[in-house]
């Protein structure tokens, strides 16, 4: 079992509340405890408790935790303030670091595929906010995009090579996939919220390295802009 | 978002305590909450106070639930005799009827593979409890061995094939199924306990079906005999 440093992660993108904590990172690390729950729009509510409960259920205190970890969205506007404000007000309160990772990126990081990855959360207005990944040898995921919102028919279009789609758009647009993507796309609903876990295993190597958030600068991952969808790199001309 | 039946899982097979509510099957059902930690041996004191806790998070109450599922092992025997009397207790309670699900399955479950799937459990006494299985084109997973115990060196001399291997067993054994699997098998520690997520989907035909466990019948899956049950037979074995 390893003794690495442990790390209290929390995500509120989505109407998902998720919260963890961690040792490690996921091939050598372990996950301490976890929870999560369809929350509505109670976040603000349930948050602190949700962090409470699972601190005092594995038997830790504030005092065992390295750092702070948090989903930085792209996601509900609402549930990203209430996250990230709460964020700022423990490492504020308790002096702990505190360690910013992409929702986005915390979705990927529970597909395991050789296929192109492409991760869509449902951005509301008929959009999605999207990001491509590949896969490394030792089966993590890393970015070959940028984080960008878009028509699902649109992303879509962007795809033509065989591709693995998480996320919850892919619950909300399953059949709008299937019809325009056909077997290219493998579609795997069940990989919908992003989750805490996720994050404290992404946070282990910035923790290890001091890359902190600056509580003073830091900010959700909005990306809803059009800036943020010219920028998209399409895999299909980096590939 | 589906409206399937919700059923109260949970697995006490390991030193994690895995607790969900979930609706309908992993392709189209949802996790309405889940929370899982690593419990140690205080499963008896942490169970129902984690069960009432996500009722209460999720802002359900046992009248909401349709059935409930237990993790039924193989693995620790305390674990599993205080899951199956918490379900029994649970069900007997409150009316609700039981579905038993293998702790095996459920952390097969959680692995997509082409290749022949092996989850290995760490069973001690430097054994592992494992099985076998295939995937299916809608990338379920069916059994195709009956569970089992036997040395980490015995499972590999069984494997002949290209495999991934998941459970709590190839984080205890992951070097020696390095060097004697090589690249044969692909090794995957961080799927290592039974999730109550996958014992909700699992148990959601059951439910559909109607099959339920006879509460006066079912035992849990323990494999083999125990220490107890050994040092009873054995001195009428050399006698």
């Amino acid at each position: 079992m390893t003794s690495a440093p442990a790390i209290l992660a929390f995500d509120t993108a989505t109407s998902n509340c998720s919260v963890a904590i961690t040792r490690g990172d996921r091939s050598s690390g372990r996950v301490v405890g976890s929870l999560s729950f369809a929350s509505g729009v109670s976040h603000s509510r349930r948050l602190l408790g949700s962090l409470d409960w699972l601190l005092q259920t594995t038997e830790m205190s504030i005092s065992d935790i390295a750092a702070l970890a948090v989903g930085t969205g792209p996601g509900s506007f609402t549930g990203l303030r209430i996250g990230m404000a709460t964020a700022k007000g423990l490492s504020h309160g308790t002096g702990l670091p505190l360690i910013g990772i992409s929702s986005l990126d915390a979705v990927a990081a529970s597909v395991r595929s050789q296929r192109l990855v492409c991760v869509a959360m449902d951005a509301r207005k008929k959009e999605v906010y999207c990001c491509f990944y590949r896969s490394k040898p030792d089966q993590t995921v890393v970015r070959c995009s940028k984080p960008a919102v878009m028509a699902p028919e649109e992303l879509a279009r962007l795809i033509n090579e065989p591709v693995t789609m998480a996320g919850d758009g892919v619950c909300v647009y399953n059949e709008l996939f299937s019809q325009l993507l056909g077997d290219t796309a493998e579609l795997l609903p069940w990989v919908s919220a992003p989750s805490a876990v996720n994050i404290g295993f992404l946070a282990s190597s910035a923790q290890a390295a001091g890359s902190y958030l600056d509580l003073d600068r830091a900010t959700p991952e909005y990306v809803r802009s059009s800036d943020a969808q010219l920028s998209l790199v399409s895999p299909l001309k980096s590939g």
